[in-house]
């Protein structure tokens, strides 16, 4: 709700995009719609269009992530921006500069978007609230709190296939706790008026009260696979298994391993997704991974899409009252 | 003096930009005015112009520094050249290779212009000294010695609230000593012809003999702002305090920390600047840092206006008699 | 032969470019010839071409390298193509993803080609074999197996001057055991027919059974080089020194140092090449590396021309069966 407030611009336009939470259909059905037009540049053979053209897009980068910093980095790219990449670390905060200060710098030198990657749940919205009007924080993962540009690409990925949300039984499988990608998927999923919703996990990685979101809660990874039309694993952190909330990779991937035996326990049509990297093993067997039900590169790929069709869209909205 | 020759050609035009010491009065205003037709750049949606495409700049820093190393690259791109990063280190003086081949290795890739960036004082003139023809040297800063791009948005600052630098009088606070800052500052504020340049600090940080530069040495504050229309603070190097040059960052702050009372001994329309990033509550309140005297944040914003113009300013000179 | 079969595609262009072992007259004379028009682009005031305008270019580096690194991406950026550096380490392989999955989502990320530099022989040849058809793949340097850039270069040098291969014997000199670009070189030359191949170096320095490759082997300096027209040095890795494989750095350029006296035993208008960086005073005397025979800092401004010819004719080539 507050979320809404601070990602919409006067008009209703998007100004941040910091969480699917708060965002209406209309909001997020006009980025998938967006997305679609950017999808098909990657197969051109100049993969390049002049919009962002002299704009600077910084990578705040607080927490390493090289995959997700490439992403937004072909994307900005792709839309011929220039882009900046600052690995923020203790050293600056050593040197004394406030982030508010280091924004400000930032933002006198007429930088026009931030990416922020940051462990702490929470410091996406911080950001944007510091903000000058002129400036656009997108979100690329904030501790556990959010993903939308993740959220968003698997939404995309899912529509390309089942069209018809409302029709559709989807399970988030894995550890929902400590993920920032559960969270926005099932925001974004639960807007989209998606039928049914699930979550399906051991009982130390799901937290408690997630029903109150609209989410059923199976953990038993039969149950929970049976009949959906799409399957969202998570990537399991392996840091996991030496905290003690699981016992070993062995024993996770005997209950909750994503296998072709199991598969065949969900609808036929199923869609097998991963944000990726992924656990070959652990979360998923290779075969299901590399399977003709797998649509993971078609996330990686959508990914490039949507957050072209983010960054697009935040550009070119007139900047209202924030 | 031996400055001015090798930052010339044989027409008089900027070759290199190593120090604001030796460069006359027309061609830092030549700098000043080339910077306000790009200041507006910064406000345009289309923040590029395409004066320094197909030039490969590099930023070849010798010390860490991401701020100036961003600004830089910031500028160029701007400009639209291509910028390669290169920080040189250690390693490759163990790899064996000499400063000189480095260099000769840059040029024969036709490299066009150098940012260097060095811990010791007069690297940047002795990498100019070792340069070919088609290449120019902007420095970044080197030791003790010089910053000449942070003193020129120094003076376009100033010169954008207070044109007239012959009634002017500006303070310079702080540790005078190790900075390169100060020094860049003082030779334009003399060559602008100011009328009365002073350096206030504490004995400890204020080099002996720095009279003979034409300014006036202050060891209290409260005497040292009385009626000045410009301050400009340096920052403080926190490792002067286990150094035994300074006794604690309280007793530095009480000293010669600026503060809102404080300031009101200055003129009214003083001016507060910083060339960042900003020690608050220790050599600057943040009351005086974020007041409505600071023009901190349009010393950024100005900082990749200069930096263009130097570009642009070296890039379109022809090469004569280094 | 193997390696002919994957570098080119069905109608015999060049699709990957890994060794030059297996690599035809043909292709490497008209590599030399596209050579030729970007040589040109070096001295423009705009070294820019739009041929590569809207791919990805990936330098995708297991092993550091800077000074590749920016060959690449000078040559990439002139040809206006969009570049991302990724640093591959075990960091990743700690985050669990295997090779094969990071080059499955960098191609669905739809970049183009990737550059290769690794410390194992044959890693971008197992590369090649894995990436789809629109992929392509360039050894930057892999092991002590190939490092074609450098020899395709070397060979470009080498007919600015002498242009009838046919008549030249050449020497490499130095660790050849060691060395991908003795490699490449051989390999390169034998195939432009040059009329004598010596390599030339202590016992502990040859790989035995190198006469198979139709070289010549010389464990005496002055013998090597007797009547030569061209001298390839090589560099001297001073790890080679602490295992036991050389006496020491004085001992080593005692007996295969290149002076200006030795170099008085060679033809008349020896050319001294050395793919730098270069060690003074260990495989190379700096008035021989200074001097007018030799082309050093030629074979640099010619990398950046090879570089960008191999990328050209990769990117303009239509892929038939891979």
């Amino acid at each position: 709700m507050a979320g809404a407030n601070i990602q919409l611009d006067g008009e209703g336009r998007l100004r941040h995009f910091l969480t699917t939470d708060g965002l209406d259909r209309r909001i997020l059905t006009e980025i998938l719609d967006h997305a679609e037009s950017f999808a098909v540049v990657g197969d051109r053979p100049v993969k390049k269009v002049p919009l962002l053209r002299g704009k600077t897009i910084v990578n705040l980068f607080f927490e390493a992530s090289t995959r997700t910093r490439t992403t937004f980095e072909i994307a900005a790219k792709r839309l011929s921006a220039d882009v900046q990449n600052l690995s923020v670390n203790l050293s600056s905060t050593t040197k004394g500069e406030t982030l508010r200060d280091t924004l400000r710098t930032l933002e006198a030198m007429h930088c026009d978007m931030f990416i922020i990657r940051h462990a702490s749940s929470g410091a996406a919205h911080f950001i944007a609230r510091q903000v000058s009007p002129h400036v656009s924080v997108i979100n690329g993962g904030d501790g556990r709190n959010a993903h939308p540009t993740q959220a968003l690409l698997d939404m995309f990925t899912i529509r390309q296939h089942k069209p018809d949300f409302a029709s559709l039984k989807v399970a988030i499988v894995g550890d929902v706790t400590h993920s920032r990608v559960a969270r926005s998927d099932i925001h974004a999923l639960k807007t989209l008026a998606v039928q049914e919703i699930r979550v399906v996990g051991p009982r130390t990685l799901i937290p408690a009260g997630i029903e109150t979101l609209g989410v059923q809660v199976f953990n038993n990874m039969e149950a929970g696979l049976k009949d959906v039309d799409v399957v969202i694993m998570l990537r399991l952190q392996r840091e996991r298994m030496r905290s003690a909330l699981l016992p070993s990779e062995q024993e996770y991937f005997r209950c909750y391993g994503l296998t072709e035996e199991r598969l065949k326990l969900a609808g036929e049509e199923v869609m097998v997704m991963h944000p990726g990297p992924i656990n070959r093993g652990i979360e998923i067997d290779s075969r299901v991974a590399d399977g003709e039900r797998s649509v993971i590169l078609q996330q990686v790929s959508n990914g490039i899409a949507i957050r072209m069709a983010v960054m697009a869209m935040i550009a070119g909205g007139k900047r209202g009252a924030a």
